[in-house]
């Protein structure tokens, strides 16, 4: 069955505030926007931990959207809450505050029926929990994973543990250039392949698209123009379930699904941010991204 | 004819240092950098002046690669002579000084029989020097066209009378924004294009590349990615040349030649950055800006 992918991330309530407005404790969290975009080519199933407070209606959406939660756990206490603010430069975000709640101390337990899924994408999460989570998994064939600066300054040794057990390892430009020690992207790239991730590295610029460096190609690739950023949270988790999931759905890991999947990937990710939180979500068709994707098609071919 | 290009820039003296090393008085100047880089596609013609201290190894480096200089005043006093630094980030320019020399007062003749050129650029230079040179033009087909900051905020008036008369104008990021007070590029190329620009907008964003603008279509193009970047010093207008060098080449200013023109822009502009000054233009063959035209074409294709 390559039509699963199990996402591990976090359920989070998010207030956030940019130039186009204000929201509090709205859905949001990593495995919030990663699985909604990859519920578009095929089934999520989240892995995660939410606290007594997560509001009926959050769970509804995600089931509506045939999201599985059977494995994620309710805790007593609070749902891991977030709150940021945006200025004119969505790349530049200013976290005010996180708060861990239920997270804390939280360690995935799949359920045996999850253990042999093909397609997983670890989002953003301790270095721990992620080796805690690879552990569990027996039948693997693609491991698209995330991290931050956080967890490259705190556990350095633990990613670099993490590395060659994953497919595909997702940066930004900063965690790229941070983690590497290099200021050219290029360089960056080429470096923490040579770390032994198995097929290739992905750095996210944000408005500038994504660069995917594998052993036998690069692919640069700019992001879907947009006038408007209403909210940039979930870019990055939205661009990963988009990439994962297109290739869940082909079944195949190649450089032309790689290439094709690094497109859908920049295609959710641009709907994600034309809305607040995941409000895109509610209104969006297939028809959409299939659209978005002949566009970008069109604007960068020559 | 279509082959020949008349370029309105400057001949300049360049010191330059950057963290791969320091140059003094090296050939510089836009005009230098675009008819270098159209030179592999057409014949160049310099419209300029320069000083009695203009180096003759200059003079003899530029005729041969076939720049016709004889539109190249010489007047008494010092060539244009410009002195800056970069740091590790080579989209940022710390100009240290600005020597105008011969450039003060000159106002362009053209001389009788390159009146009818077809392809046109007027590199970065004032507004009112370049509607003297536009005046003096017979039959263009194509008129490419550039500015600074410097002249956006002082002649902002003249450069709204020049855009109506030009086919393609050339702006980088921060030039885009501060002219068209707009933050996001989509945005701002859109309002410039409105101010009556003939063709095409495009706004050139460095080491992320550069996004075309025109009343059909709009194309987004990463930059040929470096590892290193010896010296950013002319990558504008060696786009420009490449640009506008294979649109006379073709002879045909069209959708599809467009989007191959920001194309070999792209590449001109990256073999130039690779060397001090006009270093790479030394040993470059046109195979090797075909090979690398390949190379963004694989790059950026899914």
């Amino acid at each position: 069955m390559n039509n699963k992918i199990l996402i591990f991330g976090s359920l989070a309530l998010d207030s956030v505030e940019t130039p186009f407005g204000k929201r509090k404790n709205i859905l949001g969290g990593s495995a919030t926007h990663a699985a909604l975009s990859a519920s578009y080519f095929a089934t999520p199933i989240i892995v995660s931990v939410i606290g007594e407070d997560f509001p009926d209606e959050h769970t509804a959406f995600l089931k509506k959207n045939k999201i599985n939660i059977k494995n994620v756990e309710i805790k007593k206490g609070k749902t891991f809450a977030w709150e940021a603010k945006y200025g004119d430069n969505p790349n530049e975000c200013e976290v005010l505050a996180t708060y861990v709640n239920v997270l804390q101390g939280y360690s995935p337990s799949l359920l045996p029926e999850h253990q042999d899924i093909k397609y997983v994408f670890l989002a953003n999460n301790s270095p721990s929990s992620q080796i805690d989570l690879l552990n569990q998994l027996k039948a693997t064939e693609l491991i698209v994973w995330d991290t931050m600066t956080f967890w490259i300054d705190k556990y350095n040794d633990q990613i670099l543990k993490i590395l060659p057990r994953v497919d595909i390892a997702l940066f930004n430009d900063l965690e790229a250039r941070h983690f590497s020690r290099e200021t050219n992207l290029m360089k960056a790239g080429k470096k923490i392949l040579s770390k032994g991730v198995k097929k290739g590295v992905i750095i996210k610029k944000g408005e500038h698209g994504a660069v995917l460096f594998t052993r036998s190609f690069t692919m640069h690739l700019p992001a879907y123009p947009l006038e408007e950023v209403k909210d940039p949270t979930g870019a990055g988790d939205s661009f990963a379930g988009g990439l994962i999931g297109f290739l869940a759905k082909t079944g195949e890991v190649n450089d032309k699904s790689l290439k094709k999947a690094m497109a859908y990937g920049t295609i959710t990710a641009s709907l994600t941010v034309e809305e607040f939180g995941a409000d895109r979500f509610k209104k969006l068709k297939k028809e959409d991204i299939q659209k978005r994707f002949l566009e970008l098609k069109k604007l960068t071919g020559f």
